[in-house]
């Protein structure tokens, strides 16, 4: 490994480390209470170390829905190279049940949805974050409901897909003994619907 | 009116004022950062006039979880008493978008959920209030989906059911511009398919 190389790595994991630490923060006291010298002692470097990083607490935001869209990314591809996206679809959902209940995760994102509804700079990046992956999975499903069905159909239906996943975050804090095999099954149904013709 | 009932509309109005108040705190700067102090100022009243109404911070949002219920209940009332469930939940969905969607409530319940990830005293009230609401709905679907169907499967149909609709505050603030019109298009087709048989 070259000496740059090893450079890039340090720095990578560097973020990676701050970016955790500023979750855990967000996710403990809420986004507005966390400060860069909260972060830091999270983070475990000093603050002007993190401002070598990031310049400010937005920020780290940004970075961390960014990430969200690197592992978003992954997803999409699975989906976007399967021979039958529908039956790809539904054979995923006990994954995707187990990633979008993790507990941690939904706390950070509602966090930052909640946060959102009073600050337009953390409002604009989930927005931008959210079209972009709305924008992705509408063409995914059009090209399995076919060029005629009315392009707000394929919205409304990519839309209520979202919202079901979406709400996962929400259960996960009401009701976290939910058995995730028996809801699997059920949400399988829903989604089932969705690729059904017009 | 007697002067005993005007008393008992007075205090009404009186707590009515202090929840709006309080939930607006609430929305604008985060649950943790709202005192009685902010909230008697948004209330209009003196913070010794609000503990006449309510002991602490946390009375107060038990009374607008309690709220959220008694305004459930009037919902639930209807599917109870309705001839056909599946008919007359498919009916409502534009109703139910419309109070879903609605930015404010959305905005002070993902508040609520992203404290109670944070807050024991708030996770045990929200969770309560689910666990009534739940119960509530598992007992009409069994009505329609029969006897013989198991506990776990009627159970996951209300849990991705709620899912769907807790996921649209998600919405409100990640995808503000939606067709809702056509959403509750898409939403009828996934509610459907948890009325049919196993």
């Amino acid at each position: 490994m070259s000496s740059a190389d090893a450079d890039t790595d340090r720095a990578r994991l560097r973020r990676t480390q701050i970016l955790d630490a500023a979750a855990e923060c967000f996710r403990r006291n809420g986004f507005h209470a966390a400060s860069i010298a909260e972060i830091s002692k999270a983070a475990g470097m000093s603050a002007g170390h993190i401002y070598n990083y990031f310049e400010n607490k937005d920020a780290i935001v940004a970075a961390i829905v960014e990430r969200g869209l690197d592992e978003f990314q992954e997803v999409f591809e699975r989906f976007a190279s399967a021979d039958n996206l529908r039956d790809t679809m539904l054979a995923e959902v006990d994954h995707a049940l187990e990633c979008c209940l993790d507990l941690n995760e939904c706390r950070l994102q509602l966090e930052l949805c909640a946060e959102a509804g009073r600050n337009e700079h953390i409002a604009t990046l989930v927005r931008r974050a959210d079209a972009h992956m709305f924008d992705r999975f509408v063409g995914l499903m059009r090209s399995v409901l076919g060029p005629d069905m009315p392009q707000a159909e394929v919205d409304a239906r990519v839309e209520a897909m979202f919202a079901l996943f979406d709400g996962l975050s929400v259960r996960a804090v009401r009701h976290p003994e939910v058995d995730r095999q028996a809801l699997a099954g059920s949400m399988r149904r829903m989604l089932a619907a969705l690729f059904e013709p017009d």
